[in-house]
């Protein structure tokens, strides 16, 4: 059997997120359809881990299983060929065969992307979160810094949440500047559900002036959900890279 | 009367266009419907120029005559109060009574924006023009060059053109790489019916090798529309600027 990477990007707008459900439209489920079109072959595609609705990705990494001797210099754009403009497959290369999207996974980096304009963004809106209000970009960079480290995020994950333990590493977490955008980074070895959204809410806050940086660390230290902000919008929310 | 001179970004997906016409989505008829509901006056407003349908502007620029005491400094976010996300009003200003966005206009800078990646991308494919083979960009450079100065751009126009001369001033052109894009950026004092879509089609088929720089100069002296290359799609092209 052949195992083949991919690496993929995709506007998570028109998804019900990353992982396969009956009868709702995913990115998974498409990506496996696209494969068996061109290959003749039922695969699993596991993904470096979900992502929620409306998510996007700029390179989602994910791996599959395949007996066919399907040229691997033309997997990519074969798979692209099966599939919406929405999802685009950048890469295709054969791998070791214990080579495993989730497992091996070491570090990956999510940005959220706040429009900081006053009246908002036309040409980006389905990209960015609107905040009018100006925000104090050093109060937030100096919040996010109590975030680095191995912690317990509880405070930062929404119920529903199927993994057993809460503790993460995030080894980098920047806010940076690009015109009138405002990016958050942030890279870790891992994330809980919907916890890239809730550090943005709170740090959203924070650089209202509504919370001090100060607090979050406290919010971090007391792991009560209630005292982060709240769950930004998913369209904000990117998967920028996935290590190895 | 005041004079109120509007800077405008709308996203043109969804619109045939900026001007006015009976059942069909336009955005001049949106702005005018969002002014009336703010102020209840019924305006006209003058546009620089249209854009065709499907066509972005970063920074469209209109202004209208209207007897109101509205605030100017709300008048922005009111109107934008009652307009779709994909239209927004980025500034308003009072500017002295013989201002006319048509009349007044000196230059304008669009740019036709090429995405050049092998595979395409996903995330910006309605903002962009897919061209996966590789682009010589300095014979693009050269070519374009070709077209600086005052000519009759007969070749790069569409027929329907209500325009009675072809003759236009082009100030400023450029090919500029950015990661995987490559945008076309054309300033000049006026364009013609689909011109930059056109010139765009030409310089890609030069940039494959198609087509020598030289022929730019060629195909622009002979005034023969036949002779240019295709009109490229309205997706990609976006009003950058306009000048007073």
């Amino acid at each position: 059997m052949r195992n083949i990477k991919l690496t993929i990007e995709y506007d998570g707008k028109d998804y019900n997120g990353w992982q396969k459900q009956p009868n709702k439209l995913n990115i998974q489920g498409e990506i496996e359809r696209a494969i068996q079109t061109v290959t003749g072959k039922e695969v699993e595609l596991i993904g470096s881990g979900r992502t929620d609705a409306g998510v996007h990705a700029v390179a989602q990494v994910a791996n599959f299983k395949i007996d066919s001797d399907f040229p691997i210099e033309k997997m990519a754009i074969a798979i692209n060929s099966q599939l919406k403009g929405s999802i685009r497959v950048q890469k295709a290369e054969e791998v070791e065969e214990n080579f495993h999207s989730r497992y091996n996974c070491h570090k990956k980096t999510y940005q959220y992307v706040i429009d900081n304009s006053e009246q908002g963004t036309a040409l980006y809106r389905n990209h960015t979160y609107h905040v009018p209000q100006p925000l104090n970009l050093s109060a937030m960079q100096q919040a996010v810094n109590y975030l680095i480290g191995e912690h317990d995020f509880s405070s930062f994950k929404s119920s529903g949440t199927s993994s057993k333990s809460s503790v993460r590493t995030i080894y980098d977490a920047k806010i940076l500047k690009e015109g009138e955008k405002v990016a958050i980074v942030l890279t870790g070895n891992g994330f809980l559900y919907n916890m890239v959204r809730i550090i943005a809410g709170t740090l959203v806050e924070i650089g209202k002036g509504e919370k001090t940086p100060e607090e979050m660390k406290q919010i971090l230290e007391a792991k009560d959900r209630s005292l982060a902000g709240k769950t930004l919008p998913s369209q904000a929310l990117f998967l920028m890279n996935v290590s190895y």
